[in-house]
């Protein structure tokens, strides 16, 4: 029986990134972290500050996925319009939680209080739980299995880390680095062979120059320990054999 | 009349990606571009190396936009399968550019020859045309209003340079900024305000945590120079007379 591959989509939601002024740092957060959890993540859309092209987004990805996961759009300004969006997705009333508006009020004691601006942070798709944040008070949201979180790349780490365990995976995927000091396209037959060896390995070829040097990172992933040290072993004697400067570990 | 919008769309092609190996550097890089050819990046895309995954992004995007671009995928190797995976979306046949196959011979004739893996970088679906790329030689691919490019970040600069001025786009998107060590928050009311006395300009918030102090950068768009002036004039205005530590031009 071949073991549930559990699967996760990502929503980056933001002008900021679609303009090229902010480069996005959590499609590589969001994917480690899920690679740990034992969950893939399988697709990411970008889409800008529109509630109907986030709603749409949404509801394209949560019902093919196990997990949705979005960044961005949750703060208090007016172009934070992402649990506007979900609940438009999903069909449901924008209520504030009550949990959310104590930990804002106690966030805020001591920063001016409580305005309309901050109250916005504590509304949330009627039924949803929070995720706790605990660098500026304001927390994600989870609602079944949709996670909505910051778009600032720290906080959505305290956000990941509240979510650490909780959720349901599969083994996770491991991978292995070989580097060799070759053009890819050198070794490409050596490549394709010893991944059709090993059923349950993929190979992926990553090139690079380096100090006036072409060379390439060869990631090995699978979920079975046994069967990606095989592959590693297979592909390292294979381009021994070939006479090639190459680094287990990667270059 | 209102001026066209012209819109791209981007499917970043790559199992790195997704699984938070390689940070993605051309999203920001391709969205910069297309600003300054007048045209707005409008979606993003992140798929696997998975033919029918691209074929379907492709097929969902190119027809809604009036440009598609893709990174990754057109190398040497087994996992490179995006020229097959665009074909099949089109259903056009893989044919050997007969000029891609003479600049791929050039190139490697004093870097040990064609073989193979080379020449697969001078497939192309049938009817398409070559985006020059003089860092490595191979081609990227355009074919009516799809670009294949490269994923290596300075290999796709090199196609973005070979591109510059080719596709028709309408206004520049213009940006100004301006930066204010005062939460979010706290001026939330003065942007909605101004926005919305402001019919072509949208403007965006971006909280940071910077020396301890809290700040936040506020982005003002548009494309026409004299509404995006007045803007960033009256939310000055509005910040001043709010007594806040602004600084135009950002922070």
């Amino acid at each position: 029986m071949t073991a549930k591959i559990w699967t996760a989509a990502l929503v980056v939601i933001g002008d900021e990134i679609l303009s090229g002024r902010t480069h996005d740092k959590n499609i590589a957060q969001v994917a480690s972290w899920l690679q740990v959890q034992g969950i893939r993540l399988a697709e990411v859309r970008v889409v800008p500050d529109d509630e109907d092209k986030i709603a749409e987004a949404v509801n394209a990805l949560r019902t093919t996925h196990d997990y949705l996961f979005t960044t961005g759009g949750i703060g208090p300004t007016h172009d934070d319009i992402t649990v506007d969006a979900v609940a438009k997705a999903l069909g449901l009333p924008v209520v504030v939680h009550p949990e959310a508006r104590r930990i804002l009020e106690n966030y805020y004691a001591t920063r001016g209080g409580l305005n309309d601006a901050r109250l916005r942070m504590a509304r949330v798709p009627e039924g949803a739980d929070l995720i706790p944040n605990r660098m500026s008070g304001a927390p994600g949201i989870k609602l079944g299995n949709i996670h909505l979180m910051a778009g600032v790349p720290h906080i959505t780490a305290q956000m990941l880390d509240a979510l650490t365990g909780t959720l349901e995976g599969g083994a996770p995927l491991l991978t292995e680095t070989v580097g060799c000091w070759t053009p890819e396209s050198e070794v490409a037959d050596i490549l394709r062979e010893v991944e059709q060896a090993h059923a349950n390995c993929s190979i992926g070829s990553y090139p690079f120059f380096r100090d006036g040097k072409v060379g390439a990172n060869f990631v090995i992933r699978s979920t079975d320990p046994a069967d990606l040290a095989s592959c590693v072993d297979t592909l390292c004697e294979a381009l021994g054999d070939a006479e090639r400067d190459f680094t287990p570990g990667g270059i």
